[in-house]
């Protein structure tokens, strides 16, 4: 945490040296708006391109959002000194407040503030869990691990049914034993307590990660962790539909909007595990379909021109979900039996390396 | 669980009955509309009147709801004599197919299953955990627990910054050991987190429970747990708006849509504990209040009027929300301080019993 403090006090200074030097002080701020964003064919990863704005205090524009800066840098060093870890919203109030002698607040909405902690973690290039700073929180995990977390010894095979809640936070968790063939990240929780009851993880040594949902940052970086710490392979398991294949896309290779941490945060050597339209005709679950709506055909529409779906597996299943307008819930698996996902549908994927990249 | 399948069997029995007496077989099922939803001034609950009504299998309207009842009792069944548990979702899937020589589908969409579900916890008396049926699943827990479940042995005071993540069914969890002076059960993960890490529960020997929103079942189930069966005071604590006090209210008194199971999830002995308007002039958070929305005072008005905030002081408070125009989230307290709510709001506020009931 050291290297953090000290970024932190390298941007006041240097703001300081323009002062005694009497120029316009300036702090330099990476552009992130789509035209900055790009697609890394080597990393296989969306991140950020190189332009950069300049952000002055002698600017009537810009005045304000330097001030923020500022405002927003300091208090992020005092959670360091302090040690203490706080949320966003949090951060909103504790800085908001009307300057003296005006009608002028700080921060009006957490809509001004949020974006100047992304301007930070993206200027200092540092995570705003490293800057203890937390979103929202959700996630759980059980397998064969054993870590030191604020002094506690937790072992995630010994949960009971609950499984592990994963912190926003997890950047300071130390991994004392990690022992698994592979990680498998669920979209549902219904499903991760299938496996989990059914002792899925232990029959195969995997560890069990439901992300519920898009997966937060908590969950992406302990995925990423485990993955890369580890060298664990990772398996993503989602709906067969536009918006599960995008919760896998992200775990694997990032978002547009973060796409400045997509190096922390992704996982370029996920495999995509969970159910394609292909599945629907395999695994005879033709009863058990969805109509698509309008929005899942339009959303697949442009996911075919993501670079990153540019794979020829992907593009079929695609094509074939516009072409049938049809989804797949994970949950109907459950019409071919209870345990038909855990006894033989994931088995058969697994055995079989039925995975798309 | 034998009186769980016993009740099962006696239902499918009955039927049996009424066919080889060649009379129409019939089910009771309890009357769940607002019209016999009471409020149980002696028991401090919203529950279940008397009114019940029949369902016919030799009735034009109701031959299907009597096919899907008998059904969804089959298949509960034989989640008990297999000992699995699923969800909502993957009932409907697991029991959904179109009947031999007909068009006709058991179930066509979840909206019809679930309400079958709902009659069987009412005409059997059992919770849906209890059959073995969950629904979402969110909540946290921290502090001096000790719990077996699944085999496991779970101390909830060493689990690192994380927490136990509540499952949906806590009936089967048996608890080896519980040190604590009271139950806090905090709305939002935030402040969950910032009371985790500053120790709060190990100074004040509380539970630590987020229920992160509106309280899921499984945490409304494991606050009555712990409360009934270890007789510990209960405090809940959300923001200063209508939604908050709401959630304060369904984990106290049980809701109107769940009024039927009140007894099972309600904790009658809860106090509120969290943010009041009051509390914006007794701690100085004038600064930090939001301006409420038409929706937030048009609930403020309905609450007036429900039986279970007809005291002194929900009526000053509901009335100040509605005159004052404002609302204020448990965040605004950072604006004292990050540590302001553990160090004085929260301690000042249990000292001098400054609770609402």
């Amino acid at each position: 945490m050291v290297e953090v403090k000290k970024k932190l006090e390298t941007l006041g200074e240097d703001v300081l040296k323009d002062i005694e030097a009497s120029k316009n002080p300036d702090i330099d701020i990476p552009v992130r708006s789509l035209s900055n964003v790009v697609w890394n064919e080597k990393a296989k990863m969306l991140t950020l391109g190189n332009k950069i704005a300049k952000r002055y205090l002698f600017n009537v524009g810009q005045a304000k959002s330097f001030m923020q800066t500022l405002l927003m840098g300091a208090f992020c060093k005092e959670l360091q000194e302090q040690g203490i870890h706080t949320s966003l919203r949090d951060a909103f109030y504790a800085l908001k407040r009307t300057l003296p002698n005006s009608d002028e607040n700080t921060f009006d909405e957490q809509t001004e503030s949020d974006p100047i902690i992304v301007d930070l973690e993206v200027a200092l290039d540092l995570l705003r869990e490293q800057l203890h700073l937390a979103a929202d929180v959700r996630g759980r995990c059980v397998g064969n691990v054993i870590i030191k977390d604020r002094g506690d010894i937790v072992d995630f095979s010994k949960l009971g049914s609950g499984g592990w809640a994963i912190p926003s936070v997890v950047e300071e968790i130390e991994f004392k034993k990690v022992d698994a063939n592979y990680i498998l990240v669920i979209e549902k929780n219904a499903l991760f307590e299938r496996l989990h009851q059914d002792k899925f993880w232990k029959k195969h040594n995997a560890i069990l990660i439901t992300s519920q949902g898009q997966a937060a940052r908590g969950v992406r970086r302990l995925i990423q962790r485990l993955s890369s710490e580890f060298k664990l392979p990772v398996f993503v398991c989602t709906d067969a539909d536009s918006y599960g294949w995008y919760i896998y896309s992200v775990i694997k290779y990032g978002s547009i909007s973060l796409s400045y941490i997509s190096e922390r945060l992704g996982c370029p050597n996920a495999k995509f595990l969970g159910l394609t339209i292909t599945d629907i005709d395999n695994f005879k679950l033709q009863n058990f379909t969805i109509k698509a709506k309008e929005v899942d055909i339009k959303r697949a529409q442009e996911m075919l021109k993501y670079e990153w779906f540019k794979s020829k597996e992907w593009q079929r299943e695609l094509k074939l979900m516009i072409e049938r307008k049809i989804k797949a819930e994970l949950e109907a698996l459950s019409g071919r039996g209870l345990r038909f996902v855990t006894e033989t549908y994931l088995p058969t994927k697994i055995k079989n390396e039925d995975f798309l990249d």
